[in-house]
């Protein structure tokens, strides 16, 4: 048995941010550990031969289902005693994860956690618990419980990192449907934002950075209201993520 | 004596990117590694009771003298292999810190780097060299030299880093006189984010937010030019920095 000390980089972890995106709600994804009744991030170790990126890939997949999700790296959260584990999460790691953990054990060292983030679209995808997890699921951004260690300001920096980034790259790929309306979009920045923003002026600077673009077709809501439908250009989409541009609505 | 590996956490290491600002210019803080004839950021260890500010802080106080700079985590490099050391490195460290340095020792290990960066007036301060060191120096942003490991690759993301906090962050204080006039504080942006910015706008959203204020007071530069005089709002400035904002000129 290979013993994980060999395999993974001591002192250091990844937990995962993956909010989720559906109707102007936003959502975090969250584990509830078996026998615990203790709520946390999907979060895991960095193996030796992985970057950082394949590690939080392979930790959100093995621990969620999730794959295909563009992580991003935003803070390290590395107070002296974040991790600290009590008794009882001692045992039941000895027990379910048959470990010897004695004083000594690598996974009692002081960690330290690098948080990467992601945004999907909840509706459209499954979460699949993992061997240590009783559950696996959407928790509303206004209604997390306390999670274990220093995870709640994971979330709150993640939450900081992505209404930040939002100025800087695009966002609404996946998350909007392939052909959507202004106030489709619109919805969508409100509501990571938390802010009202202009219905007239919002739109403008992603159409002048040729972002979105107005198709020649309407989607009927309704009696009186066609909306006209609008998609990404997915090259200069892809190029804005990629160079970064300044967006204000 | 007491080992490395007793004081420090292995596997992890601080990098900082010091940005030195003064009429135009922008420069980074670069060390030059006795014998090796290596460039590189000033760097180091986490100590096992210090958070990551600490750490950075300390390295950075041991390695150049300057203190009291605000610095700010950015980003984690982490690619396997990055900070391997060759045989002449191992040497160096071998005799210079009187390290008895085999195959399986900590400093070989692999080592994951959080980014720190910080911007000062390059004119105010003194950077001295350290032990290690040969010459500890500034650099002209776009005379970098090779530096070792991935450090040029930490460079090119603390500006970027940089420049997008400056659109969420107020910036100046500390890198202008006391009272500055329009021309100084928008230099000051124009070097940072190497565009032109518009003259007359630019101001605007400082002033609106109130983080400059206009003094009743001009300043003499020639016979017809005597330009109105400006100061940071401290407790505004503040507020903005702990907060954030969105800056658009």
């Amino acid at each position: 048995m290979l013993h994980a000390e060999d395999r993974f980089v001591k002192h250091l972890s990844i937990d995962c941010v993956v909010f989720g995106y559906h109707e102007r709600q936003l959502k975090v994804l969250l584990l509830k550990w078996k026998e615990l009744n203790k709520w946390s991030l999907p979060g895991g170790f960095i193996a030796f031969k992985e970057n950082l990126r394949q590690a939080a890939e392979r930790i959100l997949k093995e621990r969620t289902g999730l794959d295909d999700l563009f992580l991003q790296q935003f803070h390290v959260f590395g107070e002296p005693g974040r991790s600290d584990r009590n008794a009882k999460e001692i045992e039941f790691l000895s027990a379910k994860a048959n470990m010897k953990v004695e004083k000594d054990h690598w996974i009692l060292a002081r960690t330290i956690s690098i948080g990467f983030y992601a945004v999907t679209e909840f509706s459209k995808v499954n979460p699949t618990k993992d061997f240590f997890s009783e559950s696996c699921t959407w928790c509303d951004i206004h209604k997390i419980p306390k999670l274990i260690f220093d995870h709640n300001q994971i979330v709150t920096e993640a939450l900081k990192a992505l209404r930040m980034q939002i100025y800087h790259q695009p966002i609404g790929y996946n998350l909007l449907p392939e052909k959507f309306t202004l106030p489709e979009i619109h919805d969508l920045y409100e509501t990571i934002l938390e802010k009202k923003m202009d219905r007239r002026n919002f739109p403008k600077k992603l159409l002048s950075l040729g972002i979105i673009k107005k198709l020649d077709k309407q989607k009927s809501i309704g009696a009186h209201r066609s909306p006209f439908l609008y998609k990404f250009d997915k090259p200069k989409y892809e190029k804005a993520l990629k160079e970064g541009v300044v967006l204000v609505f």
